[in-house]
Formats: structure tokens, C-alpha cells, sequence
């Protein structure tokens, strides 16, 4: 645990949130400024700063999590037509609390949110060329 | 399989994707309208339209396959100052293709993209009257 970072601070349960799940691995509190109401935060207890220090037995974890979370919610009485599942890893990504987190963010049709910025078309022979770079094996 | 969706025609080889990534249960490839260069998309071999229909077994798959994809870009030449996930689930998310799929994102300090229609502050009583609508049992 660091005791400077907010979120280790709300898993020793010092710092007030409002927790929807918790368990031996994982935590899953409200978002103090929600896109939506609903918004919601899943972190791993133990401290990791990023998606490179989080153990990959513990990422394991948070994808199901998310998918039950989200399934929960479209179950409540908190609107939502979508869910949008996000991540910012590192400060050039939007990240503003360096415990990683992966946001649960109920959405509505014309909520007001959304991306800009997007995408343009690439050629086949530049997206190959990125495969060759980033190929992994099994 | 459905043979009306283009992710599962990329999966049975029958369309052209540039691949960085193929296993028992996930392909990963290139996104055809990269947010910025090496954007790569996650996705289940076998059909499934959103988060409800992924088998949790197969999504406990996808995030550790984004952390180690994650590394890989930063370790490559391909710029990436930060990484973001996103996922979409409905259209109302913002999901255009309807196989789920995790996106993974190089990100550079103002490279233009970005999200708008930013949260805003709750109090604790909403935030708590939310929990209680979601909360789950460990």
C-alpha cells in the first residue's frame, strides 16, 4: 500500500467511498465525478502504479468483474442504454490517479459524452507493417 | 460463427486484417481507422455480441492479453507515450461492430483525441444511494 495514493487510501478504508464490490483481489467504488450516475471504478487492492506493475493474474480478474458489473447495472434502475469500459494508462492517456483502474461508465443515448479525435482509414500496407512490429506469439 | 459479421469472416481467415496476435480463444489485430498509429482491437474467436453473451472465462483472457500487448507497443518504435482501453457495449457506447471487441490505443501528449462531456461532481449521498442500487456480493 502507498499512503500517499488516494485509492490505497480507500482500501484500508479510510477514505470514504461508496463501495459496490469488494473482494480478495479487487475493489469497486463510485467515481466521485460521474460521466453518468453509475459510474463506476474497479481497482486492484494492492497498489500497482500501471497496467505494466498490475499482475496479470489480477487483470484476470478485472475483465469479469467488469462484464458482471455491467451486467448489473443495466439490470438496476440506473439508466443505461450502453456501457463503455475505459482505461488510461499514463498521463498522456488521461490518467489522473496512478492506481490503475478500469472505468464502468452506464451511457445513454445523446448523454453528451463521447470521443473526438477519432480515427482515419489506414492503407493495408501500413496496418502489415504495424502487425510486423507488434506480432506476438502464442 | 456468424457469417454476417466481419469480425468472425477476419477470424475464419476469409477477410484480410493485419494480425499481431492469435490463440486458442483471441485474435488481435490492427484497427482499418487507427485513432493513432498501432491501435489494435481484442476480440473472442467465437461469436459474441456484447459483454452479456462473452463467457467470463474468455474475458478473464482479454485484459491480460491487452496488458501484454500494451508492453509490447511501448517497447516498440511505434510512438506511445500512453495507452488507452476502451470498450463499447451497445450502440448507445458507441459499438459499431457488433462482436465485442477491446480497443488498445497508443497515446501521445496532445495527439487530438480525447473524450468530452467530462464528469462532474456527486455527493456522497447519491454516490451512496448508487452503491446500494449495485452492490454486489463477493
Amino acid at each position: 500500500m502507498d499512503p500517499k495514493c488516494i485509492f490505497c487510501v480507500i482500501v484500508s478504508g479510510a477514505a470514504d467511498a461508496s463501495v459496490v464490490h469488494e473482494d480478495e483481489h479487487l475493489i469497486a467504488f463510485c467515481d466521485l465525478n460521474p460521466i453518468n450516475r453509475g459510474h463506476l471504478l474497479i481497482a486492484p487492492k494492492r497498489h500497482a502504479t500501471n497496467l505494466a506493475e498490475l499482475p496479470e493474474t489480477t487483470g484476470a480478474l478485472m475483465f469479469p468483474l467488469a462484464q458482471r458489473l455491467a451486467a448489473r447495472i443495466r439490470r438496476s434502475p440506473i439508466p443505461a442504454d450502453g456501457i463503455n469500459l475505459m482505461l488510461a494508462d499514463g498521463a498522456a492517456a488521461g490518467q489522473s490517479v496512478f492506481h490503475v483502474h478500469l472505468h464502468v461508465i452506464p451511457r445513454m443515448i445523446k448523454d453528451g459524452f463521447g470521443v473526438h479525435g477519432g480515427g482515419r482509414a489506414a492503407t493495408r500496407s501500413d496496418l502489415d507493417q504495424v502487425a510486423r512490429l507488434l506480432i506476438t506469439k502464442p
